[in-house]
């Protein structure tokens, strides 16, 4: 995740405090050797500077996310390391390939935040916009005509982050 | 439901006014003569005032609801009749598991104003902050890190009812 | 679509732009010569001078697909495309029970876009209130009580475009 | 239901004998003076003697729903007697067009029970194979081609149903 | 889990041999001190004896895992490992509840393999059949119509476990 | 596709006879230029010659898509060409990459038929075992273990494609 961000944090998972008996270092912790954290061409807090969508859904996820923290509940912080240790670098695929995947299949389940989750990560790791699209369209044909809502907030978002 | 709340009233299902063919009285009539309404620990006004969340939620259901009973729909009120039945005292489980349970294929569902709602009925039946967090654990794991903006914001509900 | 709306446009397509290699008259061309445009009794305009709910969503769709317009995606101009030629007179069913039974699966599919396109589409054809209900019963039916809260939400521009 | 079929019985919903507190004159009876039993133009025994595979779906539910008979759950009875009646004759729209609906949100959320049923309720009603196609068409624009097994597996039911 | 079962085995989970680097011992291992197996009423076996469909599920599904266990992935055995957890003693509610709340969300989202176990899984710790009916019943009420098809099946394999 | 074959043709689409106002040629025509066919590794005939599943798969598919291409539904071929372009070599992302993205959200909305198709479609495509069982772990942590049964039925596929 390049340097930390004081600011925003890790919107998605837990803040950097130690949570009870998992401390945060073991909540972020690869699970095997090979797995590793990826090389971002983007922090958060740059991707929130350039675009306002981006910075509403990181802070609004940050702020929800502090409660869950705070409740230190045992296999929800596993849980949270088990989906971050999914997108590691590391395995057969590379991590920017596997946030496009989590975005189709959010796109195809239809989750909001997902999606905008999964957008602006492949975004950080330098995903072009013809990859996003193409993602999206995947899921599109996939998941039919229920898609297209999220898609039309997909491309809004693609539109502040890809300004021309 | 523990004394009649004429300010909130009933936010879920019908507003205590005759609404047509089917009375009030039969829309929230026990199916069986062994089924009836829970004890409630705390009513609804109560949950409102402790929590902004709640309130808010209860409030927008209360007014949307106005529209469902001003339209007398035959089928809808036996379907409210229904979902009302399902989770009243009196069968082989508790209401309060029962409200649980609701909250658990809720989550799994991803159904926001349904979370919500289950979750005020079993903190309102007496469900520890422990009970609902582990329902939510079973969503969680069954239903997959989709789960996980609905989790957040169910925590931020938690939060309020149980302010630690 | 009755006279062209140059304020609020065709909020679920494209505009009236061509949109690159594939250009509107084909994005909205009927795939069939039997197909044809349906005769609407409102316009897009007159539903959002009604209904304040209604001109909430099309005018958001509107700017959202404006995003879409511009990206100028090959495949998501021919998904609109078939999509929009689902939905056309002339095959065996009326467009308006076509626009219903979209109705039906959108709310058995709970997205709430598609269930607020497909009632005002349904009204602009001329579908009664009492078809509009007896559609959505067919949707809680099946698709159980998480069906409810985008009920209550399809009540409430009911009530605004059938305002009794 | 045209005539009583001791065979083959009412496979979807329950059998005529009395089971409990409900009697099967409840479990079937209309709710409402207007709403009434569609007329039939082939009963369940026609279908099942020129389709092999409504044959095999009819029986197969017949057999399971022994088990539920027997069960004698006072919930799930009204459950049934819900669902029946959302399907009869009497309200806004006819009843053929219902069961067409049934199918197109049964398709949307890939059931494949579910669409056998409503397919042959629909052909019992008269409903024409383009009818049957079209209503498939909207639940695989909206649905996408996550549908496409289950537009198989019906088009094999409809080549039966409408053998030339 | 009672005595190991060298016949079926551990039908859902993993083979009692090593898989790799994670162990069996870590894969059921209690993430958490107060975590502890459940004392089973019937083991695997005994449920196999007594249920032709609980058999015919259970070898099933341990034949698919060995090709499972055979892949070592790392992440699908945390995954198994987290799920493992999720159910075990010594939470705030007991393991059958928790299991007859998978039974309740497995319905909702219609996976009959998912019913299956955990209707076998309460029914190994003492659920009875009126526990098991009346968290059908919530997924019913909840899941909608669609559901019907999974609850056949599911009172069918209920008939097994409870004969009269 | 490489070679034609004859015997079991493309299982998932049309057969090679022009079916009626759109011709075989129109179904599976590129959209647009760049767009083109992708080079396979492996044909049908040749997955179907190494796996007993994937052939039961291939046959099983064939056969059912006799009966959509008689009914010669002109929206029908129209989504089939929809989705044929969509994992067309020629864009931002490799087939190979688009046919495992169809892997993870098919496998995310529990769809065999589905993963079965994109298995071997990336398998054809030159796909590694790791490459495919990491976008099954995608699809696992953000759809929960729900998707567990159809993993199963996966890793046995995989088990038949990749032995040893």
């Amino acid at each position: 995740m390049g340097a930390a961000l004081p600011g925003l944090l890790r919107a998605r998972r837990l803040s950097r405090r130690d949570v009870g008996g998992l401390a945060l270092s073991d909540t972020l912790a690869p699970m095997s050797p090979e797995r590793q954290e990826p090389q971002y061409t983007f922090s958060e807090e740059e991707v929130a500077a350039k675009s306002a969508l981006a910075r509403q859904f990181l802070e609004t996820r940050s702020r929800l996310n502090a409660h869950v923290t705070a409740a230190d509940n045992f296999l929800v912080k596993r849980y949270y390391n088990l989906d971050h240790n999914t997108y590691l670098e590391g395995g057969a695929l590379p991590a920017k390939i596997k946030e496009l995947m989590g975005l189709v299949v959010s796109a195809g389940l239809r989750c909001d935040d997902c999606i905008s989750y999964h957008v602006i990560q492949a975004y950080r790791l330098g995903a072009s916009r013809g990859e996003q699209e193409e993602s999206l369209n995947v899921a599109l044909v996939v998941g039919g005509s229920i898609v297209i809502p999220h898609l039309r907030r997909a491309y809004a978002l693609l539109a502040e982050l890809y300004p021309g």
